[in-house]
């Protein structure tokens, strides 16, 4: 099923309507790119809502949150909805500011997304409004192990269902949930924290699964976290060859992504149901 | 010719003035420098003139187009203008939106553009103005082939006698043509479309190629065109070598061209003059 | 006593706020990765308070200054003040506008920086408000010899006791200085003028070896220019060996600030302290 969620993305080739921050932005594009998908990246109030009406799908990332984008978010946002376009939220940084925590949780009660993702920090941010994060990275506290994991599952699909929406909490382990079911991941590597983005070219990948397989969300959701991490391993492998850096481990796994074709995905996931 | 076009890039190092969008930005600034360019981004109002006229050459590109910075690209494009500059035009997703079109237009009316370059959707946009654009990208029914070949080619030569400028479609075949002649060049490879920037880049790197060559604009903007297509194809050459992704081949790209030389460029250029 | 500056970075991981601009902050956010910190990149006014007091440490990076952020600069800069926390301004292209020139000493003026780093052609704007700026890049004029070296030093050392900061004028010889002493430094490499945010990257090396020593900030800053300088020497060698290019060497440089560690530092630095 993963592996088709990703062989439609590289045949539909949708495009993405990217509202996002100016560090990872170009990640973002080229993440796109690899997985089959084209990025537009516009955040001006003027045409966001023109702009969004030509794509397949929406990724509103707060990252650099700032009032001039701000309103745009919320243009797109109400559009895509009209449209029925898939759109997910990535709430870079919620809880490391009342700006960024409140606009996410505005954008929750007037944007219906389909895919909410963001590290445990952020997620528990928005679903408590009161954790503390430690910048754009995870707490370490609120990470989510295999002591913890009956408990963060409740969690998170406690607040999916409040939602009405996908809830993907990713980490060293990734929860994919809606109210009903939950996908646990075990792809990935701890290199993939030591380069700024990877949440963010992973919000995108999710945004290209989702607009190629609108009567799948979950599994594409599920689908686009596993292939990110299955990516951050092999880009592990080239590193290790390599004898690289942090620099050249970020091009390894956008070019993973370019690389992994549905076998591969079907072959390197790691993940269960429940 | 060609190869002279480069030399003088090499020798006499302009300085570029670049309002151009958050995306592509870092690759267009390591473009600059690769060809022996200086950049320099500046977008605010209060500054764009005076940083213009200590510069050689002005790029504007509407990738991320914003209402903060749009005045910055008049006052910047007319100061260059008095100054008697080079300036290029990209009009990145012109036809995607009114505002991307619209701000295109009124730039093409009240400043000089000594070249514009865009795809065939871009350019058809603001001749026409109503082609549909896909994104950033260009539309596959737009494309020059050499099946229309002769029509694309009377096409862009009356937009360039309307404008009064260079005109640059690229694509799989590139045609730089102004009002009597008419580049047809035919380097470069498919993989420059699964990067982000590859036409950013291009804009950047014809902008440089023109203030170094001042009174050389149709052969610089040609060259600059060969160059890049020459480089894409050098690029391609290691990907494979390499078993790479996207992500590399824009490393690729970008470092061919920091090591492209006249005599390359010389024998490798594939183009006719009609 | 570099080794150690270096060693404390990886073990305090501090957190670094960025307001810098957006045609070299990915580069930023992934060396202060590669040396052991994290970045968070925020601008808006509503938010820069309380996210930089969150923080170890603040970068104020000039480089695409625009009326927006500039206020934010000023609120994270007196709430840094209030906090204790290490500040550093990269005056990029100060020299090259007014708008650049006079902020920046706004900046000095209004906010106590713990280390000014610049090229000297941006230093002596700021020390004399007379420098003809080429751009962001060094004025040739300008530049720190060993034939000027001594009166080069008197200069910083003249401005370092008017801001009673740290200056640290860096190209081919980069100075370090307080009101007493300087660090004379002799590592790097020409190719690090090639790629586009060297500097940049530096400041936020500097900020994050602040943030981790903060009863150290002369050594400190010192031995993040030594480690860049050897970094860029490092990757110079990988270059050779890849007949890579700019963008190649861009990645290799920030690849040898992650693999970087203070034995390294300490058998490769070369300085003198006068």
């Amino acid at each position: 099923m993963f592996a088709k969620m990703l062989e439609n993305t590289k045949k539909v080739g949708p495009l993405i309507h990217c509202i996002t921050n100016y560090v990872t932005v170009n990640d973002c594009a080229n993440v796109l790119l690899a997985c089959g998908a084209s990025p537009i990246m516009s955040d001006d109030a003027a045409e966001v809502e023109e702009i969004t009406s030509i794509c397949g799908g929406l990724d509103l990332n707060i990252g650099t949150l700032n009032q001039q984008t701000t309103p745009s978010m919320f243009l797109a946002g109400k559009k895509a909805n009209t449209l029925n376009h898939p759109i997910i939220l990535d709430p870079v940084g919620a809880g490391a500011s009342k700006l960024r925590t409140e606009t996410a949780l505005r954008l929750l009660e007037e944007v219906k997304f389909t895919v909410v993702r963001g590290n445990s920090s952020e997620i528990k941010a928005l679903a408590c409004g009161n954790a503390f994060t430690k910048g754009v990275d995870a707490n370490l506290a609120d990470k989510v192990t295999d002591e913890n994991l009956a408990d963060a599952i409740i969690f998170v699909q406690d607040f999916a269902k409040k939602l009405h929406s996908i809830v993907a909490v990713t980490g060293a382990i990734d929860l994919v949930a809606n109210a009903n079911v939950v996908y646990i991941i075990r792809n990935g590597h701890p290199m993939m924290s030591q380069i700024t983005g990877s949440g963010c070219m992973l919000t995108a990948l999710i945004a290209a699964y989702l607009a190629a397989n609108p009567d799948h969300a979950l599994e594409a959701t599920a689908a686009a976290v596993s292939a990110m991490g299955l990516c951050g391993e092999m880009a592990y492998e080239r590193y290790l060859r390599h004898h690289a850096g942090n620099a050249s481990y970020r091009n390894y796994l956008i070019d993973a992504i370019y690389q992994l074709d549905g076998n591969q995905l079907k072959s390197g996931a790691k993940y269960e149901l429940r």
